[in-house]
């Protein structure tokens, strides 16, 4: 459940709305009879809020909820506000054209409350090479080792137990959890979001069959490119970014990863894609910009996927997509025995078919 | 191979019997002419335990494994011991009705000998805030971090390179393995277990499109729910456990989650549910109590699974399950040259439909 | 992109195919008739390398990429060079039967100019018992844990944070990256490379009914097994090989695991089997050797492959596989509309056989 401020924290509904950064965006607290200026401690959802907080329809199938609803102030747009009958509700509405990102903001306003307090400095354990350049205002915690020639950009935050390896950059304004692991040369782009457990910059999957030793051994092929992330990406927890085998890696400005995601050596990933958790793209492949990636999809290698493409969860890409749209291959569940018994037609289909086409022969 | 103790610290069969916590369990050693009480070492496979280990049948496949073991001790039921021929085994039998239960008994015994003697206290290296309350006879491992306003119950061990963020709860008797990492505002109930890189508490993966900047941009949502996890769950190793956007995950009692599986933001997951590896849940999907999931099943967002539903391993669910049974759904394997052929019918299925119903019209 | 030597370091081109690890492979410059001997500081892609780097042409399909290559040499086959015009190219032509082997040792090579700069020594900040056993030459980085009982070869090197858990063993020339937890008793050969995140040892995932606790409740079977890995294998970042139940999880010599790869307990994968990221491996598989397995692939548990199957990407292996060959299991995506609309005949498929069928009988 969220943490609510101490109500002598807690700004005004007014003063919330002026304060949290929603530039450009119009948010109208709707007159009410009662002039009182509610005090917001929190947001919660809209049968959770209580008298204190504020709350958001943006999905249109939780409009009744609106009347249950013991939220101080409820953020709509025009179109719910017009179906709510006058004196049905208790909350002060807000109108606003996008109820949903606003509620973003406010969200990061009220959690902006916990970050600002998160601790600045160098923690004393922290081992951090004499070569590196930390910028005025970052904060690296305890357990973190920070190796030669590395660079980190104003503002940034390291949580506990990071390693930064050599020569590798982070912009300004980053914020790493705990335990984020980056290789050597990899350079991540401001304000990026990275969490625990990611590693970015291991060694790509290459081998060379190597007839020199016995049947079957491999060589090893150094991965010897980078990574390099641009301006606000966020990494979910122990997701992977594998370096290039000799050119980069490449993740565009503004690309959203969820956690468990394995991106592999030489990908470029476009602007502003964003992949659900459990992904695995394999190497090479060049995913275009605004894609999204459904939840355990995969994709082969050496692949290119158009801007714009939505790829639906579990569904595996084998060959390049170059029309945007939506694309999915999942095997329809069923109960066991049904499957089975359907599953069973599976390796028949191409008798099936020519069955089909004799029979159509005879009728003609 | 399992660890024998040494031999001055092995118990007699039946000191072994009384000790292990069986309690509610019959378990009684048949009487052999041999009187001698055998010392019993440790445990062992059928075929692997020697004249100093126990072992068990409870796979009725391995019957005929019997006569070959070596082992000291063997567990079985009435009915397996009724099979066996007088003078055709060397062991001692024991007879049990649930020998499976008892392997996992003995095996817990054997294994605290290890547990018991894991490091105790706090180790100088590691960071704990002022502000954190630890019960006695708490354990915690060198470079462990435990942040502002943690609670830690007594008797629970971390081991090394543990963090707890800020106002996180342990409950009593816990094991962390080394490497585990909570975000703040976690609860984990009593006696659980957690495994290496297990992070409980990351954010969920919310993004509104932000019109306010390029095509196509995400704003963040903070996420300000928790993740509250009930009494006696494991976690496996690199499994992930996200936060709430604004309510909390729910862990229920006696959950166990394999190695590398990913519960999405505001999942609810019932009591003694139960999950192989590599599964993935969306946000938001509320599964019911004794499921049990298979391996690298994938289970869509904001569904809803009864109790005691069983899904297989690789099986996508992408709609409510509302009735207990078994749900698959996976593509069958072949040589790739008949997938190919098969799987090319695939996009003709519709079609093929049609062409059988044209055929049955002119039959008739 | 690959970091250059500096020109001071950088081999000419003759020292560097005399110093690169080449035994038993032919590898000759062709002479040209620029006699002077380039400076080559690095490698890299056919069209990316400057005047003071290598390349190197294995995949015939960029052959048409040769003319435009700015590098100062091009390793290539005998027949690719024939099909060169003279005076078509400026680098200097390398040829060599095996150029993507040669490719291979040359980036390990430069690779090594890194490598060979890492720490030495063990840092301060390392914990390491007084009963382990440390060879002469291990590098021990920083905030590592080295438990009790445990075994360094000569060396070895960890990186930052690692820990090695108690009655561990590593052999020589291993390489640790950051972060790599071992639990207990787990063993490990010579030359491994082990990535960030990679946890070897944490317990199998087993459970036993407990009918004595409320319905559904399990009892854990602790996990008394061990891990050992053959020789030079390496692991990805975030995978996972469980600890066995009784007897130890087996990984063989040469085997190349990618990242988030989870290997069930009692699994037993043969030498240079590789697999790809993304893959599970469900408990007490056996995998024989020389086999390759694709991304994502899920293997059911209890199952044997025999040597020399190679499995396709995204493919569930639900039965055992008795001969050599390529599998497949992968449902073709299609554009989401064309999808549901042949997926919605899958249910029916039992019943569109009896159909055919039943025409049949009525045309004979």
């Amino acid at each position: 459940m969220p943490v609510l401020l101490a109500p002598e924290q807690a700004p005004t509904l007014q003063t919330l709305l002026a304060q949290a950064n929603v530039a450009g965006l119009d948010c109208i607290p709707v007159e009410t009879k009662d002039a009182a200026q509610p005090r917001i401690r929190g947001l919660g959802s809209l049968l959770s809020a209580g008298p204190d907080e504020i709350s958001f329809l943006s999905n249109p199938k939780l409009q009744s909820q609106l009347q249950q609803s013991g939220a101080a102030a409820v953020i709509m747009t025009q179109a719910a506000f017009d179906t709510l009958e006058a004196g049905s509700y208790a909350f002060r509405p807000v109108l606003c054209s996008e109820p949903y990102l606003m509620y973003a903001l406010l969200a990061q306003w009220f959690d902006s409350h916990r970050l600002n307090n998160l601790p600045s400095g160098i923690h004393d354990s922290a081992i951090i090479a004499p070569t590196a350049q930390i910028a005025p205002g970052v904060a690296i915690g305890p357990h973190c080792v920070v190796e030669d020639g590395v660079r980190i950009g104003r503002g940034t935050r390291l949580g506990p137990g990071c390693i930064i390896g050599a020569n590798s950059v982070l912009g300004a304004d980053c914020l790493l959890h705990g335990r984020v692991t980056l290789y050597h040369h990899v350079t991540v782009g401001d304000r990026a979001i990275l969490h625990s457990g990611c590693v970015l910059g291991a060694d790509g999957f290459g081998f060379a069959p190597d007839p020199r030793q016995e049947s079957g051994a491999w060589a090893k092929i150094a991965q010897i490119g980078g990574v390099v992330l641009g301006n606000d990406v966020e990494i979910g927890a122990n997701t992977t970014v594998d370096r290039g085998a000799i050119e980069n890696t490449l993740i565009g400005h503004g690309v959203k990863l969820d956690n468990q995601i394995m991106i592999g050596h030489n990908c470029q990933i476009g602007d502003h894609t964003a992949m659900a958790a459990c992904v695995g793209v394999a190497g090479s492949t060049v995913i275009g910009k605004r894609c999204t990636i459904g939840g355990a999809a995969m994709l082969s290698g050496h692949l290119t996927l158009a801007d714009d493409v939505n790829v639906s969860g579990g569904t595996a890409i084998t060959s390049n997509v170059s029309q945007p749209g939506r694309y999915t291959g999942v095997y329809p569940y069923a109960e066991h025995v049904q499957w089975q018994r359907n599953a069973a037609v599976l390796p028949q289909l191409g008798a099936l078919r020519r069955r089909i086409r004799a029979l159509e022969k005879q009728e003609s």
